[in-house]
């Protein structure tokens, strides 16, 4: 079907690249030019404004956002809301907060505007490989757009659903980068505990690879981090600096909010704030009151 | 090739018909006469004795230990030592302590008997699924039993390893149940926040099986999490209560010894003390305090 | 001074006859009638309203609020503002959300009325020992209020202090209650330690009383830990069940703000929550998943 | 009374001290020449052997061990035992593993000399201020040093306990060190917070004093921490390295043992390894990751 596509930046254009390739009429728009070229490259059709887009689509349109969550999600619906008529979907396929996608969905509604918040996972090898949907909002406009899901998710009949109402798609994408954080801590755990015992284990590549196949612990991200480690077993030249983005942090506030404890989940947002504060004043603290009780020498900066 | 294997309880039967299916020559024993009965029953060849095994079975030997660790491993060389020659191996296919391994393989060493420590996951899937081989101990013994690792492995060529000397197997699946650990508390987690919120999300299953296709958190523990949720969407009639064996209790002390952090595994862990001890002191110990300083209201038992 | 307390629960009747044992004119206002009666008991002046609080109090008033946090106090506030003059001070000693009393600091201080949040710690031990005093907002509203300050602290020159603008004395309230929960914590671990010990050590309360004199953890918590452990050693009848109030959260939310690891206020928290959590979904599901990979027994409900 | 004093390091000498200030007859012995001629520029008496203290003491003799845990209690011990007499008191009053004291005391017991382990705490402000004495072993040798305990002790009848039979001292000590942790971690992220707000709250040394007086948070940590704040509010110059000695792991082992949930007891732990380990290999791999799913760019070195 047909769909303009607003963002094209690795996610959007990915996307765009594999609606298009299903036999979708997808027309891209980003405001940076470059995106726009890259995109053509692809052999993308593109605009170069929100109003090309909206006059290129046909009404009752199809729009999906994959822009950075937050101010530039809510300052492109302002723009866009003018040039929509009522029928038309707009769906976020981006890390938007449950609660603004609730908010703005709601808002929409009453232009009769229907709104898909669109929890997105799979990353670079989405395009390749498919992307897992969850998808919240109206039913018919899910149904509606049933033939994108089926050519976006990595089969026709699985990897997507609408799972609930409006906020409920970014909810359980928000709940899934929760999961994911403790996931990786898990992994990079036991990896950093192995690298400390190779006297004993010298090929970590090897052992990630070999766990793939018939362990408990095989999953996509171990994929991952066996390619990775095959390639830099070491990891040399990177630095020890994970940033984390919201998700994780919402569903650490969520949890407490519901009064459900997660603590690996919260643990592994704070080891990503630890690994960003090379000169914690806790840990001079402590070292200042071990001095004070015990005497104990201070080591020096 | 011909093989013995001790033990036929869930994860030596499996093996050994696995094996025995992969057109290996194999004969079983268990000291509980209807494990032997059962083994058969699933036309695996046994035997009521380990001077019978050793009998049967053809010097150089090939003998497989799947028995629970500890005492009964020690107790089990000492029955086989007299019976065993120089030249045979003895795998130790358990969960045992990599440092018991290392010394059981030094004194067997001196016997001229070779010991392999297999690290061996894949749970009761191993049978139809394979297993996953870590291998550690004298590379001429694992050569000689790389027919068995190929059959045993989800394929020949994958799935299996040695990956160091005497100890390094039951050290990699000792880390392996660490990270084990934390991705189960991952999705444990997760899914405890999304229960709370079935007015958003109704329906866990559906969204369970969505992840299993394109997502970054799909994995085989998510695949199984799937399947379980799918039976028992409330999980009805399942207590809160979560054993736990050596192996993570092990990759805790480890992580300690190597001055590692390993804040989630270790928490994962603490997780499932906390999950079997439903009358906690510390919790009584802080309702006590607070009423103390603040005259906070006690609930009462 | 003069000055209008408005909330006689245990800490503002406690709080006000603290004031006028101290020398101060003090009168008391709540709209429950047995508070009044109750503080009446006690020998303080109260009034029935707030109107006959703000007659009463001669302007340029002093008063002071202990009332529940959040709606009550935007309500109290609301109906006090037509009452008050300029020049008025108005005091939260309450543990408000430091970004509200910052709030209302900004709205009160266009009428010419001084806000000041006073964040006060010391429970209801404070009558006799005194209250810790954090205060934020106007020096000069702070200095003039020096006296009633004086008087609520252990002594006239310490316990008490302006700590920096609005917002600053419960943001400083807030953190203390955040390291308390960490203190409570660590005792509360430390002794549900020992209570499976008592073949080594039978006398948990002599232990703690021993601790109070020397040593490195003597602190106000641990006498009243000791207090508590003396007069009912197994803490019989009282339930492994701790509320929280926002304080702990708000500083567990204010750190990851922060990017501040702060992973034992924030595990103290999350302990808390579980403690209320008699039948954690998360820990069905960890057994669920042993025995879809394992075929481990389950723990029936 | 008279005692010998084997170590006459900071702990030592200071007890050596105390105790020969409150009237009894102290020597002292130490290996290092510079700690005897220390110990002597302060007026204690002391001898360069231990055959020598063996001599100067009169039997039955009290000597107290103040020696590094470890392998130099054992060889201390080797060395003494030869040179001891039935009904001699030999006392261990540092940081030794429970289970190491409860098998010296038991070997000793066999040669009629009374073995006590005195979990002692006090930092070096014992001297001035007095220990805190955890005693275990035999009740007759305890009631014996009794003059000794109330003299080192902050006061004769308080601040000193036999609280078990032998190891319950060292047991004791090991979960007050546990303690320890969790508290000056708890302190060290609640200012850790505020040193970022230092817009709000300008002056922590400020607030540090200020909660010593009437606060829940008083303590003699927070004393101490007020102390070095004061000095140095930035802590400049001090290194966030947080060195731990083994009492903190012994209590983490003790509570997995015991299967009694300990996350914050646990986790100070594992912040003071993440303290020394400035190039962790488990965020590289983070990062690593995060690349492999999702492009996201890596630090670099």
């Amino acid at each position: 079907m047909q769909l303009g596509m607003i963002g094209l930046g690795r996610m959007g254009a990915n996307m765009a690249l594999r609606l298009s390739r299903g036999g979708h009429d997808v027309v891209g728009f980003d405001p940076v030019p470059a995106a726009r070229t890259g995109a053509e490259g692809e052999g993308l059709a593109t605009v170069a404004s929100l109003e090309a887009l909206a006059e290129r689509v046909d009404a009752p349109r199809v729009l999906w956002m994959m822009v950075p969550a937050g101010a530039i999600v809510d300052a492109t619906i302002a723009s866009l809301q003018p040039l929509l008529s009522p029928g038309d979907v707009l769906v976020d396929g981006g890390n938007s907060f449950y609660q603004d996608s609730q908010r703005r969905a709601a808002a929409l509604d009453d232009a009769g505007i229907a709104y898909l918040d669109v929890g997105t996972s799979g990353g670079v090898w989405g395009l390749a490989e498919g992307y897992s949907l969850m998808i919240g909002g109206h039913e018919d406009a899910a149904r509606r757009l049933s033939p994108v899901f089926a050519t976006l998710a990595p089969a026709a009949d699985r990897g997507w659903a609408r799972v609930g109402p409006s906020g409920a798609g970014h909810y359980a994408k928000m709940i899934h980068n929760g999961i994911e954080y403790g996931m990786m801590q898990a992994y990079a755990e036991g990896f950093a505990i192995l690298e400390r015992r190779q006297d004993l284990i010298a090929d970590l590549p090897q052992l990630a690879e070999l766990w793939r196949h018939g362990s408990v612990v095989r999953s996509w991200l171990l994929d991952l981090t066996a390619g990775a480690l095959a390639g830099n077993p070491q990891l040399d030249g990177i630095a020890p600096y994970v940033p984390d983005s919201g998700e994780g942090r919402w569903t650490v506030a969520e949890a407490i909010a519901l009064d459900v404890a997660a603590p690996v989940i919260t643990q592994s947002l704070i080891e990503r704030l630890r690994s960003r504060d090379d000169n914690a004043f806790a840990d001079k603290l402590l070292s200042a009151m071990r001095n004070a009780f015990g005497g104990h020498a201070v080591k020096r900066d």
